[in-house]
């Protein structure tokens, strides 16, 4: 059995709100409202400047060290680390490896998966899997910095609206959970995680490029997303990981006391509760406060969440629509 | 138990020699043959204009498919994927996914690891916990591809050292391994796998950027290396996985049958073999035909030693130089 002694999270700076951005890009709040629903997020770098903030290993570290402390761990007690994003530090080190560092852990194992939404989930799936190999507690994180996507070095007043949508979209954000093979008191025994690659021969909903000594050309999008195709496909999937998840707890849709849909914007969850129609569940969601942070969401709703009673249940739902991956996983209070 | 029942190996294109790489960098042959000893190598690119000739996932889809062919496995078989790799087609997709898209496996579990030399173990240690989960059997995979970091668009004559030395030292490979949880004939035993950081404290010894919309600042090298740390640390760690993996499996040095040590470059390979001083042991190595191909390298060897025979027993050694971190596993032929 694998328990979830505890989560922390990490969000960088002051919110940014609607107002401050669309003064920045020259657009209106209403578009924003209307488009995307998000009310704020935050960044790892100065919107006025460009300028980063912070790492994204500073964000997880400070993240891990919350659950830490909430868990009563020390540098010592931690088995291993796993970390999941799609926009780490570097590519070389693992920025795993750097948030090993500034909390002080070694000579363990350490994993770090480049992944998008499912990624909490992928982290989690690997976590489950070193604590029945024999490790007692270990972390899994999942986090995402945008400062390498968003160019606010410049005039971002003119940008076509294919870019324009990274900006209102998106946020920076670390999530981080202990993970301990002996139940905890007020921690959630994972009943289930799905982890399934569904993409065989289907165009990629969203592609990030990276480019190295050889730059970016000119007419190439670094982000480029199909938003038909993600609107149209994720509530579907979302409403197939839950009857999985149902399916392999023997839960019914009564049972589930918590939701913890996809966040991809205020807009689309809505969308997606509304067509899962869980008659009890309350549902958790950040992402109006927080935009989509990627690999980090599930954690910060698990955090906002905060806890569940014994014999209590959630339902986490995640969609990659990168080359479209179900994630999800069903917790239940110990 | 965990059985490596067959290996794939790709290389992209014609090997590059000493002499058409020296001219095309304006270097002599000599040069390369006395500072890092590698005779020849593959590129991703055509290197009289830096045009791309594969992408990564081709190249690892490549290799799956001769180890899958090997073992007699249909896209059915596969249970699940693992890709480790320092150099992604992109950063979504995962570059996992598109391999899986190629192969025609789907409704699995895949696994992308960002990581360097270590990532073949690391890919091996995710694999043997999969296995141990139930899956009858799966992929693993490490594969490189220098294309973004070598910039063969632009006449090369005048690079400066620390540049120059990346244009010699890399190549590009896939390689892969198909496990099993039954014992396969003419299959390896995987007895033990060694995942281990070190690196707190310590400055990175590999450092590699990449970019997004926000580009390469002109004097901020894409690579950086520091060669005296690695010159200095790789053999002392090397013994000391190599001492932790006879404890393990209750080996003697004189039961070693095959050495496959690290390959950062022949003349490094060599110090490393001669101060392991193995009595009995065949030393299997690539380095100098194929250059450093990081995360393919261990596949690569495996290839090259061709099988074990039953009771022979074989040491994998690998160590990561970014932020440090022990790797290696050891085999006996079942």
């Amino acid at each position: 059995m694998t328990c979830i002694a505890s989560v922390g999270t990490a969000l960088p700076g002051e919110p940014v709100d609607n107002a401050t951005l669309a003064a920045r890009l020259g657009v209106s709040e209403r578009w924003i409202r209307a488009f995307i629903g998000t009310r704020s997020r935050h960044f790892s770098l100065d919107i006025n400047t460009g300028d980063r903030t912070c790492t994204m290993a500073e964000l997880g570290a400070r993240a891990a060290r919350q659950a830490m402390d909430r868990a009563g761990l020390t540098a010592k007690d931690v088995g291993f680390l796993v970390l999941a994003t799609a926009t780490p530090d570097d590519l070389m080190p693992a920025t795993v490896n750097r948030v090993a560092d500034l909390l002080g852990v070694n000579d363990i194992p350490t994993y770090q998966l480049q992944s998008g939404c499912a990624g909490a989930v992928q982290a989690l799936d690997l976590g489950t899997m070193l604590i029945a190999r024999g490790h007692r507690a270990g972390l899994v994180l999942g986090a995402e910095s945008c400062a390498r996507h968003l160019r606010f070095d410049l005039d971002c007043t003119n940008l076509p609206n294919r870019e324009l949508v990274n900006y209102v979209l998106f946020g920076d954000a670390a999530g981080a959970a202990v993970l301990t093979a002996e139940p905890v008191a007020g921690g959630m025994a994972v009943r289930t995680v799905l982890n399934q690659l569904i993409g065989l021969g289907q165009q990629p909903g969203q592609q990030i490029r990276w480019y190295g000594a050889v730059g970016k050309q000119d007419d190439e999008p670094a982000i480029a997303e199909d938003y038909k195709a993600i609107e149209r496909r994720v509530p579907v999937l979302a409403g197939e990981i839950l009857q999985w998840l149902l399916g392999e707890t023997e839960w019914t849709a009564d049972d589930v006391d918590f939701l913890l849909p996809p966040q991809l914007s205020v807009k689309m969850t809505g969308r997606i509760v509304e067509e899962l129609g869980l008659p009890r569940a309350k549902e958790i969601s950040c992402v109006g406060e927080t935009g989509n942070t990627g690999n980090a969401l599930p954690f910060l709703q698990l955090d906002l969440m905060g806890g569940l009673p014994p014999g209590q249940k959630a339902a986490v739902i995640a969609v990659e629509s990168s080359k479209w991956i179900k994630g999800g996983f069903a917790l239940e209070g110990v």
